[in-house]
């Protein structure tokens, strides 16, 4: 897991550099834009989930979609045929072997709609289900708990859809999307691995917590206390900023550690009504974020600047990914093989 | 809210009498059969995001439409302006005065949505804001943790759709429907109180838990640990059965209750490749379910039979309630005012 949390920075240079010219991101893309959908549909479970939930984000701001994550029960479970003409349908896994995502797939393109599959395996199941396959490239992930590949995922998706707007007019373009200063970025939360080990001391004797974010980085959340979850054995739950006020705001007290991302830009910004009710609660808090908003808090790992608030979730997931290994370790457990799971995960 | 639990059955006697002939309900979907919606968005928080988590599974399955909860901060913070003509949109809120909630429902219309307000306030802003207002009629709801409220949006959403059915064809009819063995069975539960406040003292000294369901089923398993982290300051995490096999089934063994639904049907069905994954982790396991569910579980509710899949979380979400409430009230809590929380939360 440590290695493969390190080679972020390598992984997604490499995807970069393949995206260009002739690549499956821009054949992808073509029929994407041919296509012309009204509609965007994902389906995944686990990281990849959050790696849907990221793309569904880009696709309702940037391409003013609206879009909706499968439930994929209802397609496999209950039988649902939906009429799915002008939706575009995204798979996402790993491994691309999931049943339950493979049948969602194809029932989707039977009944009608454009099926992408986005996997780190160009002869999975799901990629030969689709009418396009976007391999994320991130090469052999053996750790149990996604690293690599989920920030690959969320490079492919972000790309992809970079590649569906090329020729369509845009009101509202991505900002930034300089490649080379993410890369950078992201070595500099790379190296910084030792001072995420000083910190994850802090929360050895936890055993709960909340992570909590807005826009660009609810997924972040997601996934950050997903691997939380893997690793350490902790409850973490997850909660979008607005979210956790109607409701969970309840359990939080000074013994739950709650784990914030608050970036630059507009979902950073919506979080400065949360952050007062947090101290209400006499909450813990650690952030991933600007310098003012780390400086606000408990502790936290600010984040390089100077990466668009699009792309800034590749890097705020990386200080979780060291978190919950370092955490992991000094907890006694085994980040790469946690108890239960396996890495390829097949649900019907 | 031990009173406006045990009122569930007369305020939904009360809705069902209210639908029929020229209701707000039968106005509603007129326009919904007018408009021949394409896609289905909710936008929705806390207690009425299950429910339109609910309301999205009867329109996928049901009505075969593709549907999607929407992210509120696209609209609001992010300003998205999607292009919304044939979606069907609805807002669910028990106050309907959330500003990000009247906020999204506006530009949905604006958009070009058909917009159906779903509240139980009929001068609410979110009601003036939409073309057409389903009142859910619950009555003044007082405990901050919603109860009636929520069953009888699950009921009026599930009514407003088999009212758009009413004179469309169907291939796959809603079976049963029949709403007195309903309001019968949900007396039984209330009458079985007692039962489930003994039942709570087991997780008198439990610190965090797990809620896992399928299909149907999983928006309850949502709000049961919605009603358990307002009312014990629990951590308590949802999954459904087939994402908890993604990743979170780690953090399960001896220590963590594992609360479950398997109701009669395919959702309850789906759950028999989780419980033997459940078992081998050493979990104690709670059901709410058949008879052979609950027998084969450590404890748990048996649920009133007769009752269609469909209806059935308006009956298992009742045992969730009760075991909140006792559990706050055994924890030293009060279930009526939990600390932190306001009973019309005002998120932007």
């Amino acid at each position: 897991m440590a290695s493969e949390t390190s080679e972020q920075p390598e992984v997604w240079r490499r995807l970069i550099s393949a995206s260009t010219g002739d690549s499956d991101i821009a054949r992808a893309a073509a029929l994407v834009r041919k296509y012309k959908p009204r509609f965007v549909l994902f389906v995944a479970r686990g990281s990849s989930d959050h790696a849907a939930l990221y793309a569904k984000y880009v696709a309702e701001i940037v391409h003013q979609l609206p879009c909706g994550l499968v439930s994929p029960s209802t397609m496999t479970a209950y039988g649902a045929r939906p009429d799915l003409s002008d939706v575009l349908m995204i798979g996402v896994s790993q491994s691309g072997g999931s049943p339950d995502l493979v049948q969602s797939l194809e029932v989707g393109r039977a009944s009608g709609a454009l099926s992408i599959a986005v996997t780190n395996n160009a002869d999975s199941a799901l990629a030969t289900a689709a009418q396009a396959h976007v391999d994320i490239q991130a090469g052999p992930e053996l750790a149990v708990a996604a690293t690599k590949s989920y920030t690959a995922q969320l490079l492919a998706l972000y790309l992809l859809f970079a590649a569906i707007r090329e020729q369509t007019a845009q009101d509202h373009p991505v900002s930034g999307g300089d490649f080379e200063r993410l890369c950078d970025a992201a070595e500099e939360l790379v190296a910084a691995d030792g001072t995420v080990a000083e910190l994850a001391q802090r929360y050895r004797f936890a055993s709960r917590l909340v992570t909590t974010g807005r826009g660009y980085s609810y997924p972040t959340v997601r996934e950050g206390a997903l691997k939380l979850m893997e690793t350490c054995y902790l409850s973490a739950q997850a909660f979008s900023g607005a979210d956790l006020l109607h409701g969970p705001l309840a359990m939080i007290d000074p013994q739950v550690p709650v784990l914030t991302v608050a970036a630059e830009g507009l979902g950073g910004e919506a979080m400065r009504q949360v952050f007062p009710r947090l101290a209400e609660q006499g909450a813990d808090v650690f952030c991933v974020g600007t310098t003012a908003a780390v400086g606000a808090a408990d502790t936290g790992v600010t984040l390089p600047s100077g990466v668009s608030e699009e792309l800034s979730p590749l890097l705020e997931i990386i200080p979780f990914q060291q978190l919950a290994l370092h955490l992991a370790i000094a907890r006694g457990g085994n980040p790469d093989a946690p108890r239960g799971l396996r890495k390829v995960t097949e649900t019907v």
